[in-house]
């Protein structure tokens, strides 16, 4: 079912002690990268793969080499024949048998994700939460992939809209979220009755080796990888999301929000918080919160408890960092708190709150960390104006205890995104809701609601029954 | 609400008495081409609009300029913000009116249709009367653009799927069908609270304004027009449609059906037949009573009774006719009838059928004229495979009586067509389902079903209405 | 398509010249009250329909026999043989000529609605729209009678559900809506496939005559009528419903709501507000002004301009109200203003308002006349453990403008009722929403959203095609 | 979450060795029938549950007394109340730990209802299968109980359509069933935010305690017990179903499938095939087939291997069918094989073939027990009337190959059950859609599609968020 780009060559035990939990979940010090036509296979360079709190190894990955990959697709198209042909509920109990298999491990995984990647242990946890969430939601949805019957204009002619699989969908994962963006897409993709190709992110292996040998060991029916053009393309790109904090919302409720939306997985999810427009009226007061909230936040070990901001997830995103500062500075921001990279062997950088006017071009532009503008405004119809004013269109939130602000917001004339939220933070969507953005960010939706349709094709047919030919459009021919 | 490239400079009186009846619907010798924030004006170059079954002239029109253009979208660009913010069925009402309109005209509308573009009339009054139903159509559907209420994890929220208007469409024809694609997407943007911009065909610029016109008359609210980019993108490209006839085929029905996919509207409907494939127990018994029935079609003026096949659109059509006769021959396709152009000023060509092998390219590439590519097959899956082997994948058909072959055909293993028919022509669609195709078609939807949900943006949005802030996945930060 | 109980003797010419408008809907001083198998005929007694504003004779009609609808049972149950069997499509623009033919009597029937009834002409006029509406929206409904294709756990397995037409559909209406009613069941029974037979209130005679004859004048396919005895049983029985006010509410827009909801029909709507809880902190000034408000209400002629209450429909329910008010009495009831039945020899009674404690009985019943209870409450629990108390469950509001006040009355500790109301009056619903309650109420629902489903039968549909058999649950047998 | 009529006095060890598997799950010789607010518990008289193979007790139960039951309404009462606030999707975590603990015992329950019920081991097996399925369904189910957002005809007005719990639900299961009628109710009522009360048929406690047991360990959140009165009911009464067989059907398909579905769980089903309509040209053939069949078929103990019928439920089943043949002969009927009881202490009858007039008055009675009436058609419209002819309306089969015949049947003029089959059984559905039936069997619908809205209620609610108060209609008051 899915593959990566990494692998190994062999050595005796894990370089640190704490790592030998890896063992528990089928990974050793060295691993072959690419799981090929029920097999582990891999011929490509041999890769080290690092603890971003330290930039040390944790283990050794051997990549796929073009030929294995090739190999794989070659089985997956094959396997792609029989898994269409297995009526759907069937195909949702082994999702289900899936999800069993994970929430075995839950603990494990999680620590694996938050030691890789370097998010904090309860986001870890929980991302792998969210994958056994969108497997058990995939088992219903196997017995609702409905289509439609449509009365028909003729008589003795019925029109029917039903849904095929597309076949094989391919799913590349940024390293954000190792193992979350698989589970929205490969849960659905598989119920749908298309095989899947999984290739995760270069820097996070050990996530897409465990949960494939996971997968592997249970769905014996789906172990199979490949792709090669796809017809269909979902894309999750960019997001630049804002958060608006009007002068009658609960400002308590407000500032949790900004600061978990802000700096939680150091910043790096699609959904952060990058801009904050706080109303004239409570500009001063929430900045002062906030300030004094950032200056507290502990930054260290993800995995230890009370953490609650790890590492960036590479040297070079702590680079960025910095370059990033600089140029906001260079266009007039002015930094309230944080700004720096901090001395460490890891990828510790600031939380930092910068103020800045919107009319700044890098407010326009996604910086991947924990780095949060903050402008005035004076009206809801302004905030809203700056809210949609940037290329992407993912997420955004409003704080508010009017009915009237609430109903504007989500309507036609408020927040173009697609996510829209009140009085919760920006990030931290619920499986069971389509997730996707306009704009810039794609157009796709991922997860819940209708999204299933995007893994399927559709066909209208008409169905004659009788022995006329009644045209539509009452047309008379000959 | 609507434009096109084209106008004209003045002079007195139709040039043929028959062509009096435009006066009827708004028309005269010489007409503006542009309907511009409420206005008729056009300041471009002036180009002549000819009937195809003679090459003269049926009046003038002068075009618009890019100045004309630019005026026009900004105008549209302002209507759009009062026109979102009418309720849907209040739009719904208007589009209702639009409807009533067109219906008093039907016949009048269905005579320039067939005048200018060239098909008989009963498919002129055809297309006219499927603009109609989608009126009718979408007043119910203003009504109905439901977003969903999805149970959230959390306590103290809502999850909303909400559906807002795109803003400004913009709608691009082709000449082949001069009014009922406008129909099919305007009707719904309108009542979807978008403004459309129309571009109609260079060659059918009449039925552009006379469209125009009545909508301009009645709907006093759409009359802006504009657009600039559009964040969608819906295509409905070229198709290369298959029709099966299985050994159990209603013979009678198939041969009917044939006639009317192949030579309806002299083959220029992206619906049309192209490629016929015949099981080999009735191959010779189909090509036969099929060749008896071409030679017999009455070919000649589309407004005459009787005619089955009027010209094709332009002399560059017949010309295309002609180098494809010639490229099919060259690949070995033997003429069973047809083949040539006719001696007349008119675009006239004769319908064609070619018994040709399955590996000819030309067999992969729409022809777009009444040339149909006839096949032999041995078995189902035979035929299924060849029906899926060309880029397009827009329509196509079995004619079988058997409850397997149906079942088998618009199921995982059949067609990969948008349009999927049983015992019926792949052309003729009913408004009432999606409308669309799959592969090189581009993939959009058109018409009924959800294809409401391309012209909105899509926003998930949650309302915390507590005063706590449980995070999904049971996520705790802080 | 439709029957009465009432019918004529023929005189000349109307009683009064300001009747005469009635002719231009088909009406004279004489009707028969029953459309039969395509005739109008009626062979029962003679009665006469009178005027509530003076108890004077308008016209005559004779009733049908009981053998008049015998006949017509038969001929209807013959007629829905053919009229299930055109496809729906096709019902649809029957309909839509159907609410075309209204759209153009609509004064004139608004003025018979308001005269005879005795409604105020603005709400005479609005009811006939509601069925106007109902029509447009049927027509598009008419495509979308959607059955599912649902995926099946068998291999070669299909499962479809699928909606059939009842057959026959009875619709029994009431005094205080006399077409509205019928709109909202007739049109979307009549697009499901069945016929109707109405039976419209013995009061109001002229109007069901008058719709009956525009629907048969267009049509010609629906002509027929019957019934015998219903398979299902659509009930909308009482309401009792309440308006709640918060201390958070818009005061003006909330007193405006309740003047409309307490006295609008002169309180002889189901949705009619007979109940209200006014947050203790603003109760003695919002009754201060309700009370203001009532002592200026014009009573009087529903046809003249000004006059927001008519009287009530016949003298049984002027006397009823006299008997309402002195058990109100009794039961500790204050009466605030109003309270008595007016000088005249229409049916005119006072708009009354009773200061009352909420364990009075007659708090629990309804008394279908122009008064309100009031009662003081503390907090939202209890406002809305009082407005859930009583049988009824049929509308409710609350005014308030905190989004968790909004969020928990229309959540699982809210209104019980069917219809549960934000900043709105009880009253005034419109025709996209699905409308009815729950308890004593009945349960069903008409109009928008699913309720189509009412008026058909659903079977689920398996279809194996191939040739094989298993078993669902993956059972042996055998 | 649940009860019973049943209980104990206790004694010492089972019976019979073969009875030990029963402490595996949780029964022992001497059961209390009640579980009433967390606690087992039961003060009525002692009862013996026997196994129907020999009428011998399998254990004691002791059933609830009166005060026992009003006990556990209270307590259930209570629960409902913090149920109902928890989130839906938490409601469907526990469900599926539910199903995660049925399916550990899959074995042993389906054993269990197997030797209490007395259908045979595969049976069993399936029906605690199926609850298992309904499960896994209702989690899904547990993120899409979606309401409607639908657009107003009023500016700055929201439409929702809201479905909320309806509190406690009462479910009564027969010994049929004995637990997967239970399944299909619990299972959505549950995830829809209803606490369920359970009373399971008299004759199968076991079953009803072993299940609830199994629950009660699990979902230490859902344990408590109660009901009123219902708002809401769904019937499911008798069927009397037929299967047609065509000239054109795949008979071997036919004979097996009739086989099964008339004497199937010994003809116990609400779903088995009572009535046989055979088309005049295959009508000897297949009968000829069908009477071999039943005399080869296995009669006997049926947990063992090979047995396809074992006994009826009861004694009282048993003196049944003797009443039924003899009255079945005093009309005509003609046994064509079986007809008699088996001597036994156990209740074992013989599967019955009876050719007999379709005049016959038995014929349109349900004899719960293996007996099949066979009848003879000449056409498709003539078995049509007759299947339809009876006063129940549930399940249904046509055997053939033709899609005419297919689409007849499932359209307006075909069956009117609400299970309509093509070429499988009448028993047998899958959880996926709707089961049930119209006119005498009740019209409720249980298990898939949208069947959970029967165990919500339903809110249509308008919120105006604006501080204007337009009217629908466009009604203007005051």
């Amino acid at each position: 079912m899915l593959s990566s780009h990494h692998c190994l060559v062999s050595e005796m035990g894990f370089a640190k002690k704490e790592y030998e939990f890896l063992s528990e979940i089928g990974l050793g010090p060295d691993n072959p990268g690419g799981f090929i036509n029920g097999k582990w296979k891999a011929s490509g360079p041999v890769i080290s793969t690092v603890n971003p709190s330290n930039n040390q190894q944790i283990a050794k990955v051997t990549e796929v080499s073009i030929e294995d990959y090739e190999e794989g697709l070659r089985a997956c198209n094959e396997a792609a024949k029989t898994w269409k042909s297995l009526p759907a509920p069937k195909r949702g109990e082994i999702v289900r048998q899936i999800g069993d298999a994970l929430r075995e491990k839950l603990q494990h995984l999680g620590r694996l994700v938050s030691l890789e990647m370097g998010k904090i242990l309860a986001e870890g946890i929980g991302e792998v939460q969210e994958v056994i969430d969108m497997c058990d939601y995939a088992v219903g949805l196997s017995r609702q992939l409905n289509g439609s019957i449509v009365p028909s204009e003729r008589p003795n002619h019925m029109m029917f809209e039903v849904w095929n699989p597309l076949g094989v969908v391919g799913v590349i994962t940024a390293f954000n979220f190792p193992c979350a963006v698989l589970g929205w897409n490969a849960c659905i993709a598989l119920v749908c009755g298309n095989c899947v190709v999984w290739k995760g992110a270069p820097t996070t292996p050990l996530v897409t080796i465990a949960v494939t040998k996971l997968v592997a060991e249970v769905g014996s029916k789906v172990q199979k990888i490949v792709n090669e053009r796809f017809g269909k393309c979902l894309l999750e790109l960019s997001g630049n999301n804002a958060i608006i904090v009007m002068d009658d919302a609960n400002i308590g409720l407000a500032v949790r929000s900004i600061l978990f939306a802000a700096v939680g997985t150091a910043g790096q999810r699609c959904t952060t918080c990058r801009r904050l427009y706080l109303h004239e009226s409570i500009y001063q007061s929430v900045l002062d919160q906030l300030v004094g909230l950032y200056k507290q936040v502990k930054i260290g070990d993800p995995l230890e408890k009370g953490t609650l901001v790890g590492p960036v997830h590479t040297q070079a995103s702590r680079e960025n960092f910095e370059k990033g500062i600089s140029t906001i500075k260079s266009q007039g921001g002015k930094i309230l708190t944080g700004g720096s990279v901090m001395e460490s062997d890891g990828n510790f950088v600031q939380p930092t709150i910068v103020e800045i006017s919107s009319d700044a071009s890098v407010v326009k532009e996604e910086l991947f960390g924990p780095v949060l503008y903050v402008m005035k405004i004076k009206t809801l119809e302004e905030a809203i104006e700056l809210n949609n004013s940037v290329p992407q269109g993912l997420s955004s939130s409003v704080f508010t205890s009017k009915p009237e602000t609430i109903f504007k917001w989500i309507g036609p004339h408020g927040s173009d995104c697609g996510i829209v939220n009140v009085n919760i933070p920006t990030n931290g969507a619920e499986i069971g809701g389509a997730f996707g953005g306009e704009k810039a960010t794609g157009g796709g939706r991922e997860a819940g609601s209708d999204s299933w349709k995007q893994y399927m094709r559709r066909s209208t047919c008409t169905i004659n029954y009788g022995s006329e030919l009644p045209l539509a459009q009452g047309i008379n021919f000959g």
